[in-house]
């Protein structure tokens, strides 16, 4: 699989590429393992500080990882890997080494000991910053402390999901409606 | 504006149309007064209840009508209303009438005092129940308690926000992955 040579991002901008709605990559480190995770059920709560809001099923193999370790990081697939974005949430990480499994290269990260996914093109790294509505609700609440995005192409083809297993693809982008916004409002 | 005939559906499903992440069109009520905004930061956070977690900043005339209501409409625009939508977002109900000025069309709705907006592909009434992180993070909590769809399309083109006055507009859907999924994880 392609991998992305990604360079620091402002932290405060990483709506640009979640706030679309894209299936993301979360993953996770905990002791001596790793994992990762497919999730559609995040968004932005905020630029500075960068916050992300998310639900962790608790069901699943990353949950007590994420929590217990306070850390995770949020990888941005596109189209090209969809098969294996499925793949990844369709088998369990208490069963299979899923990096190994599915040929993804961990990357060091500079803020937490998740791993960044080399053949995603944008990672952020997150730390846990409130989660008292984790046993009641499985949300999670995360700050961004460092951002990682591709340069090319501007725009990524990302997946989004609509259940029954259909994926939208993310379309054409338009930029003339930026005249119609007050200055501030962007 | 066109207006969408819309049908009771499945307040499970709600999904669907949100986790792919489109902007959508948030209505309230409160008092003798109605409004709407325009929202970007929400996610499903639940299929049975049905929920749906968002962020409301804090200076928006909205806030208030949907804390002290504990109640709002989701409502999904499609892209021939963009200019709209865009408008919506950059203004205050606090200065206009903004279903007037926008010539949007209130519909009652069965379960809460929000109106439905008829322009709009599918509308969900939703009521508060869990709002002990509005103060910290202007985060809500909502359950979906009446969902309405329009039967066509299938698949609505919806507008998806990038930041910076730039709109993704919802592309291609495939359905080439179903296979690959384990049953029950659709």
């Amino acid at each position: 699989m392609k991998t992305y040579a990604k360079h620091d991002f402002p932290v405060s901008e990483v709506r640009r590429f979640l706030e679309p709605g894209p299936i993301v990559l979360v993953s996770s480190a905990w002791k001596d393992e790793i994992n990762v995770m497919t999730m559609g059920w995040h968004m932005v709560m905020g630029f500075v500080p960068s916050l992300i809001g998310c639900y962790v099923w608790s069901a699943n193999h990353s949950f007590a990882m994420i929590r217990n370790s306070g850390q995770c990081v949020f990888n941005v697939p596109t189209v090209d890997i969809a098969p294996t974005v499925v793949d990844i949430g369709n088998c369990s990480g208490s069963d299979v080494d899923k990096f190994a499994t599915f040929g993804l290269t961990a990357v060091a990260g500079d803020k937490v000991k998740a791993p960044l996914i080399a053949e995603c093109y944008a990672s952020f790294e997150c730390t846990l910053v409130e989660g008292s509505l984790i046993d009641a609700y499985n949300l999670f609440v995360f700050k961004v402390v460092k951002a990682h995005v591709a340069r090319s192409p501007k725009y990524p083809r990302t997946i989004h999901y609509r259940g029954d297993g259909v994926f939208m693809i993310s379309g054409e982008n338009t930029a003339r409606f930026r005249k119609r916004f007050t200055p501030g409002m962007l």
